[in-house]
């Protein structure tokens, strides 16, 4: 009998947040997998996990997915993590592996899962929260209502074709990754006939240097960083 | 001492996919408020609760939002829950009000909060689930990935114009309600240059009628009904 691989998604970061269900199978997993873009480098799915559940006992093993520039040491780095997850799953056990949020939101499970998928092994998905859903939380913003529409699109890779198109035909954005492009993405939202009080920034929450409110271009913002931006004019509607 | 109003997503439908926190936020709660269209009608979310939680000695409330197509009918239905609301907060008890999925998402429970905050009592939000999210998870199937976008619609209105935008723009489009539209989002989606197979149906999960599977116009679906578009052809990327 060999393993199953269970995608998780483990939500934004409080471990309350968590779903039962994924809280289960991580109490009930022998083997935890977290994805990191370093050798060493800290997972905040895992220290979320560890918030949760006693993991002393576990086999907790790291998997590097480079974020290198260069699309062979991407590709490489990935077929490694799928080897040694495979390892795993033929001597019979299943493996939980971790995602930060939801794990079809910009994830790098899916990739996983489907050339796990495509070696026979079976796998699973558990979704979490989205960082999005719980920062409009904390916001006290709705993130969409009535026929309006959502568009979210992520800025790690200043994607600015789906910030226009999102910024033109939405009434709602989300701008995920948006830490280190707030200057242009204020200067977006300003050719859109919009304000800095049309953006809500949700910075590190739970975190050093968390921050809840409107968009200020002078101000620096931690890695974990949502924008959402109304043009309803943030106030609630 | 008034009492507070919490807004609870449960998340989609199993009850397992509720967070930890909102179960134990729900099993502390000595009222449950639930909003429904009409006086009787049954409501998933409470449905959800009961699966997860034991209500038998809490007081369990149905609050009406009509969907009337009078904007006055709808006002005032909203403002009579208000006020037993308020009236309940007046008594000093803490109120969970539920709603399915994720309280930002197309919920009633924003037009809520406004208000009862605009009396000046305490509110707080616990983020759920949201359904597109366990809907790919199910169909097994990314939602955004890498530099790619994510448009969520709602079909509750016919909202054409949103659906235009979302598909033009984006890789990735998220239908919500889309049960009973599903012939004229195919010819969206056809002039747009792809087909069914670009398509993936989640219809009424862990009920009758379910269904995960590319869009077939002449089958019938069911209420909860999400079809999520996606440009990469549906095989996943």
């Amino acid at each position: 009998m060999t393993g199953k691989l269970y995608g998780i998604g483990v939500g934004p970061g409080d471990p309350e947040l968590l779903t039962v269900k994924a809280k289960g199978m991580l109490e009930g997993a022998a083997v935890i997998a977290y994805p990191v873009n370093r050798r060493g480098e800290e997972s905040t799915a895992m220290e979320i996990v560890r918030g949760a559940v006693d993991v002393s006992g576990k086999r907790v093993i790291e998997l590097i997915f480079s974020m290198d520039p260069d699309d062979n040491v991407r590709r490489r780095c990935r077929s490694d993590a799928v080897k040694e997850l495979a390892g795993i799953l033929d001597e019979g056990q299943d493996i939980a592996m971790v995602t930060l949020g939801d794990v079809g939101v910009y994830s790098t499970y899916m990739y996983v899962d489907e050339e796990i998928k495509g070696l026979g092994y079976e796998t699973e998905v558990v979704p979490g929260i989205p960082s999005f859903c719980s920062g409009a939380a904390k916001a006290r913003i709705p993130l969409v209502i009535g026929d309006e529409g959502l568009a979210v699109v992520s800025m790690a890779k200043n994607n600015e074709a789906s910030l226009e198109s999102a910024l033109s035909g939405f009434d709602n954005v989300v701008v995920m990754k948006a830490w280190n492009s707030m200057g242009s993405l204020l200067e977006s939202i300003e050719r859109h006939g919009m304000g800095k009080k049309n953006a809500t920034v949700i910075s590190n929450i739970g975190m050093e240097g968390e921050y809840i409110g409107p968009l200020d271009p002078e101000r620096e913002y931690g890695y974990f960083t949502t924008v959402i931006v109304k043009k309803g004019n943030g106030d609630g509607e």
